[in-house]
Formats: C-alpha cells, sequence, structure tokens
C-alpha cells in the first residue's frame, strides 16, 4: 500500500507537469531548491535567472509542538509520510484536530490502520469551519466514530516516547480539564497540528511584509509590499486551499501581462474529507438565523426524523449503503431567505456532491442570486447525491414558503 | 443479495411515499389497480373517485421478443425481476442493448454474475444517446469489456431454451450478417429489448390520441386530447427518464390550478450508468462541427495521448483506480464555439460528476449562455471528477481560443 501510494501520486503529478509543459508552453525545473537574490533575480542549480517580475508560492509547512519524542522514526507530516514512510503501520496516533488531521486519520482507518485522533478542541469548531451548522458537524463526528475511530477532544500531547531502536510507542496525552494523562501505544504518529507559511526566506531577503502568523501580505491583485514580486497559495495564509493556490496563480499572471484582475477569497466554496465527503458553501443556518427574519430550511433528513429511517440517493458504489446502513448515506441542508426567496447557503455530507458546489457557489454569488424557484424550474438528473433541485421543486411556487 | 435488495428498495421507496404524505400532504393508495371509468371518474378496490382532472402516469412496459421461451422460469425483465427473482443467478444473458440493458447489465456483473449482452445494433448507437460521441463511446464499451462483460453486437436472439423443469438454460443467437446460430448457456435470462407505453386502457376508455408507438399524445401544457386529462412520465414516451416524469407531473399540477406553466423536454442532460457513470449535456463534438465553423475542444486525455498515461481526479473512494489502473479513470470533454467562447457541450465519463451537468445544463441553456472566460473565473473544488472548470482556465483569456 505504501509503494503503492508512492507511485500513484507521482503518476498524477508527472501528468500535471506534462500539461503545464505541453498545454501551456510552461518551462520550469523540479526538485531543486530555489534562491531569491532580489526582486528580479533567482538562482537554481548554480545558474542565475533574471525575471521582471517574481511569483512565490512556497507554501507552508507544518508546526511541530514542542515535545520531546518528535523526531523518532515513525512520527511523520504530511509532506515526510509521503518521502519517507518505510513500513506498514498497524496503529495511528494523530496529535492535532486540523482539516489535515481529519482528512488523512480517516484515510489511515479505512486503509485498515486503527487510528486515534487527540486534539484540544472539538473536531471541526475551528474558524475556517465557521460555514458548518453544528448538527451537520456531530453526524460526521459520529460517522468517524462508526467506522472505528477513537477521538479524543480536551487533550494535549505531553510527549512521545519510544522503543530502544528509536522507533515511536507510545503517545502520552494530558486531559486539559483534570491534568490527568494517558498513554496510548501506537507505531505510527502524524502530526496535525496545523501549518505556517514559509516565508523566512523571503523576509529576510527581500523585506516583504507578513501578517503576525508569517503569512505574506497581498492585496487583490496578489502583490506583495514589494515591487515586482507576488505571492500566491498557502504562503499567503489561510485559506490553505487548492482553489486559492490555483486561482491566486492565474491572478498573479494577468496582473503581470497588464491586466488589472482582482481575486476575493473572503469566501469560497469549500470541502472536508472524513469518512464522509462535506461539502459547503453560502451560510449555514445558524449564520442565517443571526442575519434574516424569515429564514426556511430545506434538509434531509427532516428535522427530528433519525438517520436511520432515511436513506439518501447515493453515488455510485455506494448504493449498497443504503439498503444496509441508511443513516450512513449522508445529510443536506439548504438554507433559504424566506421573503425574496434566495438560497443562502447548501450543505452536504455524503459522497460525490462536490463538483455541484462550484456552480451553486456561482449561482448563489452572481448579483441576482438562485432562488428557490428557479431551483425547481431545473432539469435534475435522477438519482444523484446531491438532490437540492428535486427537495427545492417540492417547496417552489408556493407563496408561503415552510421548511421541508 | 437479492433479498438484500429487495428490502433495500423497499425502504427508499417507503421514505419517498413518507415524504410525499407527510411533507407534501398527499394522500394516496399503493398496490391496487386503478380503472378509469371517464375523464372525471376513477374507481379504485371497489371505490369510485370523482375529480376535477386525471394526470395518468402509469408507465411503460418492456416489449419481448417474439421468440420462443420467453415464459421459462429465470427469464425476467426490469419490473418481474424486482418482484420474482428467487435464485442467485449464476450466468446472465440480456436480450437487447437498451440503457436498461447497459445498466442492469453493468450491475449484474458487478455484482458477480459473469454477464454477455447481445444486441442487433452496436450499444449506445441508439436515438436517444445522439449527443454522445464516437470516442467516448468507444471507452465506455471497451470500460465494459475490461471489466469482463461479454458484448456480442449484430446478433438476434432466434429462441431461449430451458431444462426439464421449465428453468432457462440457453439463448440462441443468430449472426444478422452470415445467419450463423450460436448458443450461450446461462441459467438467468434478462430482456432489454426497450419499453413501450402502456395506454391500452387509456385509450379504450378515453378515446385519447396515441402516437405510432402507443405514447400519449400531449402539449407542453402536458394535457391530452382529452379535457381536463393530462398524462405524465414514459407513457407519453421517450425520453423515458426520471427527470421528465418528475417534472411532468409539476406542470400538470401547475396547470391544474391554473397557471400556464410550459414544459419543454426537447433537449436535457442525460445518462447512463455502465461500468462508468456517463454524463452529458449539450452537443457532441461531431454535432457541434457540424454547425459551427470554429469549434475548440477541451478534453482528457487530450487527443493522442493513452488513457493509460493520464489518470483523472477521481471521486470519492475510487482514487485507487488512479494509481492502479489510470486508464479506468475516466474521459472528459467539453466543446466550445470559438468565436462566442460559449460552451456548447460537457460530456464526462468517470465517477461522481453527475450532479454537476444539472448545474452546467442551466447555464448553459440560459439566453447568455456560459463562456469559457466565466468558467474560468469560477472557484473550483479540488480534487473533482468533473473538472471542467480547472480546465477551462488552461485557456481562458487567451484571445484565440485552441484545443486542450
Amino acid at each position: 500500500m505504501v509503494q503503492l501510494f508512492k507511485e500513484g501520486r507521482g503518476s498524477a503529478h508527472a501528468f500535471m507537469n506534462w500539461q503545464s509543459k505541453e498545454q501551456l508552453d510552461l518551462e520550469y525545473i523540479l526538485n531543486v531548491p530555489a534562491t531569491v537574490i532580489d526582486n528580479h533575480t533567482v538562482e537554481v542549480a548554480g545558474e542565475r535567472f533574471q525575471a521582471d517580475n517574481l511569483v512565490l508560492g512556497t507554501g507552508a509547512e507544518t508546526v511541530f509542538p514542542n515535545i520531546p519524542g518528535t523526531d523518532l522514526h515513525g512520527v511523520y507530516d504530511f509532506v515526510s509520510l509521503i518521502e519517507e514512510l518505510d513500513f506498514e503501520p498497524q496503529r495511528c496516533v494523530i496529535i492535532g484536530g486540523s482539516k489535515v488531521a481529519i482528512e488523512y486519520g480517516s484515510f489511515f482507518q479505512a486503509a485498515g490502520c486503527p487510528t486515534t485522533i487527540a486534539a484540544r478542541k472539538p473536531l471541526m469548531r475551528t474558524a475556517s469551519l465557521h460555514h458548518v451548522d453544528e448538527d451537520l458537524r456531530q453526524y460526521v463526528v459520529d460517522g468517524m466514530r462508526k467506522r472505528g475511530m477513537q477521538i479524543l477532544e480536551g487533550v494535549e500531547p505531553v510527549a512521545i516516547k519510544g522503543d530502544g531502536n528509536g522507533n515511536a510507542k507510545e503517545v502520552i496525552l494530558r486531559n486539559m480539564q483534570d491534568g490527568s494523562e494517558e498513554s496510548l501505544a501506537c507505531d505510527f504518529v502524524f502530526i496535525g497540528t496545523g501549518e505556517r507559511p514559509k516565508s523566512e526566506h523571503y523576509r529576510e531577503v527581500l523585506g516583504v511584509a507578513v501578517g503576525e502568523k508569517g503569512e505574506i501580505l497581498v492585496d487583490k491583485h496578489m502583490r506583495t509590499s514589494v515591487p515586482n514580486v507576488y505571492a500566491i497559495g498557502d504562503l499567503i495564509g489561510p485559506p490553505m486551499e487548492m482553489f486559492k493556490a490555483r486561482k491566486g496563480g492565474m491572478t498573479a499572471a494577468r496582473n503581470i501581462m497588464g491586466e488589472p484582475y482582482e481575486f476575493d477569497w473572503t469566501d469560497y466554496p469549500d470541502f472536508l474529507h472524513s469518512t464522509y465527503e462535506i461539502t459547503w458553501v453560502g451560510l449555514s443556518e445558524e449564520e442565517a438565523r443571526q442575519r434574516y427574519d424569515n429564514v426556511v430550511v430545506i434538509q434531509m433528513p427532516p428535522k427530528g426524523v433519525p438517520h436511520e429511517d432515511i436513506p439518501l440517493p447515493c453515488a455510485e458504489g455506494t448504493m449498497l449503503y443504503a439498503f444496509m446502513y441508511p443513516e450512513l448515506t449522508g445529510f443536506q441542508k439548504a438554507v433559504v431567505e424566506g421573503n425574496s426567496r434566495r438560497l443562502l447557503g447548501f450543505h452536504h455530507v455524503g459522497f460525490g456532491a462536490k463538483d455541484a458546489f462550484q456552480y451553486l457557489d456561482y449561482l448563489m454569488r452572481r448579483p441576482e442570486g438562485i432562488t428557490i424557484d428557479e431551483m425547481g424550474n431545473m432539469n435534475e438528473l435522477f438519482l444523484n447525491p446531491e438532490h437540492f433541485i428535486q427537495l427545492c421543486r417540492l417547496r417552489a411556487g408556493s407563496p408561503n414558503l415552510r421548511d421541508l
């Protein structure tokens, strides 16, 4: 499995490289560190390159907790895991509760390695997940537990201990409420405590302005404080998501080519992979109720109906869940402003709905937005995991909207 | 498996019934045949109901081929399969190459029953699939063969033969080119030769006008030739798709309530489940080239690049395909009119992209359509199976579009 993962990951990256070179006519140099000399000069593998503009995109790195044992064999973060994992782990403890912790932890568990997540705060209550309602959050965390994961909240790491050969063998945790300690045996420790932009080199050499967490400060054109220097991706801070990195690169390129293109990433559709695929865009129900008086909710299962009673439409390959484990088939919610009849938010827990959220984001964000009546007018494709069109149609046209 | 399927299917239907009753306040009577007396009167289970309007929606039934042996035990269509299948089949032959044949055949094969499809014409070259290009068609049919299905094209059924106990044991086929016959041993025969609307009762009692294949003729309000009688769904002929049934029901209801709502189902997004999920909306590349001079194609893998070299982004749960079997990860194509820069069609073979096509249909069909530049401007969710936004962005903004 380890070997397969390494090779497979390489092939996907190799194709993106092929695409950039053959289809976009880019030139690039891979797998060597670059040194910035000034805002027009970069040195790579002993060669100096002159350029009118620089675009910095070197990302972020894991913030390791300041505890003993993080240098033991068997302790990885998302970077070293790919490069250095050299055994099939039997038991995993994840320190931290970040998105990376949830995504990798769910993958380890699904791949047959029993996994514990040990986090200070309740999972999914971090700032970047403020659009996720408590009922959806609970459903997702319950789902992880139902698949056998152990989730410990309100604990902090004290130490990672090794055996005589320098291999990690246990994690010591402290209960933040009563101070008691416990030990979890494991052969694999994954650090998921969040990332910090790798901006030191640019601060030292170029003097670019950074924020309090080391993120390079940029405007909506992706310009840094230094003329002719742009920065993109995780290097400019949260959200540390692929969409921002990619669209930021396009924004920098367009500005360099003379087009005053602006990119606003303050609100965006987002997702999280756990044992489910969780996707959302726009306001949560709770956020909507704080801002509007007349909020209507369309959801499956409806409020008060247990998940066990409602097998939702499933994606390809997960249909048997609907038959055997209806409680695992998902949870979805659309939030409507009842007076304007406009959709304020869409939320989905399940499988296979992610793509749709890109277009829901566009429709909701355009000036005229999208109403429940326009949703009901669309042509749906049955059976689909995200069946907002069908659900909206059950209320579309009604003069007085009420919850579904 | 048979038992699980029956129970599971029932639970999903039970929920839709619950939803109709509890959330839409409908009243209905299940599992009894209804007799229409006149255009205001229906008799059900000995009771007569009076109504201002009737909405007919009794669907279609399989056209069985006129050959000996279709009454043997072990011969089913999509209706009797659910009701009557009483053994675990070991070897299946499907007579016919309809959408139902492809969808059920792929399911039988995936469920562990080796399956042969025996069809007169090449699969997927029927009228309802005219928006599917030959390269995509070939990829889908190849994919079925790679999963072990046997596909025989250009053959017609001669007879189904049984053993001494009345159980089907072989299908005799005739090669339509050279007239030679062959026998396929099996214990399970599935009829997939297409369906015909069940309109006889309404013709006899109400005298509704029907077309040459028995379909009840309706206008865009779903009105039949008989006052106060509406018809919807498979009963009004192709496309025999769920979206048309559902939206037709809404159309009839709105018209009955006094709103002159029209529904045009001449063009629509559509899908087919094989060993893949195949989804499309708008024109195929071939159709576009017949209508426009400047057609630009954006596709993955690009033309001339083998599928084995390109692992595409995969849906949840299919990522390992990308690592082990890149040739199975899919095929996608967007068709662009190069002068207006508007999208003419989207096509996807893979898993998990279906939901997105509902919104792509809406965007493409609205008066202003959607351009490649607007696509490139959207916020994408990475990694997603249908990555049209990312692909469009690689060409968006370029003054002269060229293929990707």
